[in-house]
C-alpha cells in the first residue's frame, strides 16, 4: 500500500521535506491532497483529516503521514519514521541519531528562514509586519545564514568518509533537506545565500550534486514539484534580500 | 560510567528538558559546566566543547549529551536516544515515535516562547527590539498559547488510557516537557497562561501531577533546578503580558 502524504497543495513548504525523501528513494506514495477533490484531494478534506474527532493522535498541523495503521506528524518525526524504511538513515543507531540532529538543525533553520516575512504573527498578512521583517531578514542574512551553513560546512568537511555526504557515504534524508533549505534560500535570499555558498563550497557542491541525483532531477522536472512561490516558507521579496 | 549533560550553567533553556528527564527517571549524571573550573565546569570549557576542531560531529549549540562513545545535540534528539534507556518513551516503536512527534511540537512552542522577546535577532539586546517584541507577545497570547494547549488538551482528553498522561498510561519526557513548557508559560505570561489553563483543565492537571512526582519534586526544591530568569527562554517581562 502505498504512503500516503497529507500536506498543503499549492506549495513546497514543510511537506517538501518528505517528499524529497520519497522521491529520492522511488518510494510508492500518494499526495493525497493534490488529487482531485472526487478522489479525496484540496485543502478543505485535508482540514477535515487534521481535525478528525476520532483521530486519538491528531498532528498539531501537516504534513502528516499515513502509513497502514501508522499517522505520523511533525516533519522531522516523519523522517525519523521513513528513513530507515527508505535507506535514508545511514548505517545503525548512531547514523540514524545523527541524521535526525541534522534533521532537527535544518528544521530550525527553516524556521527562522520563516520567520523573516512573519516575525510578529503567522496569522496576520505580511504587508502589515513588512518593517519588522526588513529587520529580522537583515539579522538572518548577516548572522544566521552564514552561521547554518557554516556548520553544515563543518560537518561536511569533517566527515571521515569525505565531504560528499552529511553522514557517512552514503546519501541521507539529511542530504535531502540540505539541498532543500539551500534551494530555499537560493530563491528566497539569492543575493545574501550566494554569498554565504562562496564561503561553504562543500554545502554548494552537495546542494549540487543531489539535484543531479537521477530521481530528484526528474522529480524536479516534473509537475510533482510544486514551483517557489510567495505563500511557502521561502519568500522571494526583493526587500528582504540585499 | 554517569551520564554528561552539557549546557549553560545560569539558565534552565533547553538543557532543562533534558535535565527534566534525567532527574525523574533517577539517572546518575553529571551536569558539566555547573561543576567548578578545576573540575572542567564554566562557560568556557563549554565553548571550548562545542568548537573542538576535532569533533567530527559537532553540536550546533548546547546542550549535548556525552553517553561513553556517543555525542548527541538538539533537544529533541538527545530525548529520543534516552527516552528508552530510561523507561520514559512508552511502550514499543509506535509510542516512541508520537512521544517525539509530541516533544517536536514542545519545541515549536518553546522556540515561539523565546521570539517573543527576540523577535527581530537573538544577537541584539531586548531592549532594541521590545516595540516588535510587544507585537509578538500579543500575538503569542492571544493565539498561540490556547493553540499549543488546547491541542495538548485535546490530546490528554482522547488518550484512552486516561487524560493523565499524552501517551498510554506511563509518564513519558513528553510529559515532563508539557509540564516544563506550562511551568515556563506561567512564569513569563502569568496572566495569559492562567487564562488559557482556565480552559484546559487536562494540561492543567498534569502540570500539578508532575510537580508533585517524589523525584521531580525533590529535584525542583534542589540546588540542581535554576531559577527562572531574564537570560533565559521564558522570561518575565510585565510589558509582554497581559
Amino acid at each position: 500500500m502505498p504512503y500516503q502524504l497529507h500536506y498543503w497543495p499549492t506549495i513546497q513548504g514543510r511537506g517538501e521535506f518528505v517528499r524529497l525523501a520519497l522521491e529520492a528513494a522511488g518510494a510508492d506514495y500518494v499526495d493525497v491532497a493534490r488529487l482531485p477533490e472526487s478522489k479525496g484531494g484540496g485543502e478543505s478534506a485535508l482540514g477535515e483529516r487534521l481535525g478528525d474527532p476520532d483521530n486519538a493522535r491528531p498532528a498539531f498541523a501537516p504534513p502528516f503521514l499515513i502509513d497502514g495503521d501508522v499517522v505520523v506528524g511533525q516533519t522531522a518525526a516523519i523522517l525519523l519514521y521513513l528513513g530507515p524504511r527508505l535507506g535514508l538513515a545511514g548505517v545503525g543507531e548512531s547514523d540514524g541519531l545523527w541524521t535526525h540532529q541534522l534533521q532537527l538543525t535544518i528544521a530550525d533553520a527553516v524556521a527562522e528562514a520563516h520567520d523573516t516575512h512573519h516575525p510578529i504573527s503567522t496569522g496576520a498578512y505580511y504587508e502589515d509586519q513588512r518593517d519588522a521583517a526588513e529587520q529580522r531578514a537583515k539579522a538572518f542574512r548577516d548572522e544566521r545564514i552564514p552561521k547554518f551553513l557554516g556548520w553544515f560546512e563543518r560537518v561536511l568537511q569533517r566527515n571521515p568518509a569525505g565531504s560528499l555526504h552529511l553522514v557517512g557515504d552514503v546519501q541521507t534524508y539529511a542530504d535531502l533537506s540540505l539541498f532543500q533549505l539551500v534551494d530555499g534560500l537560493h530563491y528566497a535570499f539569492p543575493k545574501a545565500t550566494a554569498r554565504a555558498l562562496a564561503k561553504t563550497p562543500a554545502v554548494e557542491k552537495l546542494h549540487d550534486n543531489i539535484k543531479r541525483r537521477q530521481r530528484v532531477h526528474d522529480y524536479l522536472q516534473s509537475p510533482r514539484r510544486i514551483a517557489f512561490n510567495e505563500d511557502g516558507i521561502f519568500r522571494r521579496y526583493a526587500e528582504l534580500d540585499g
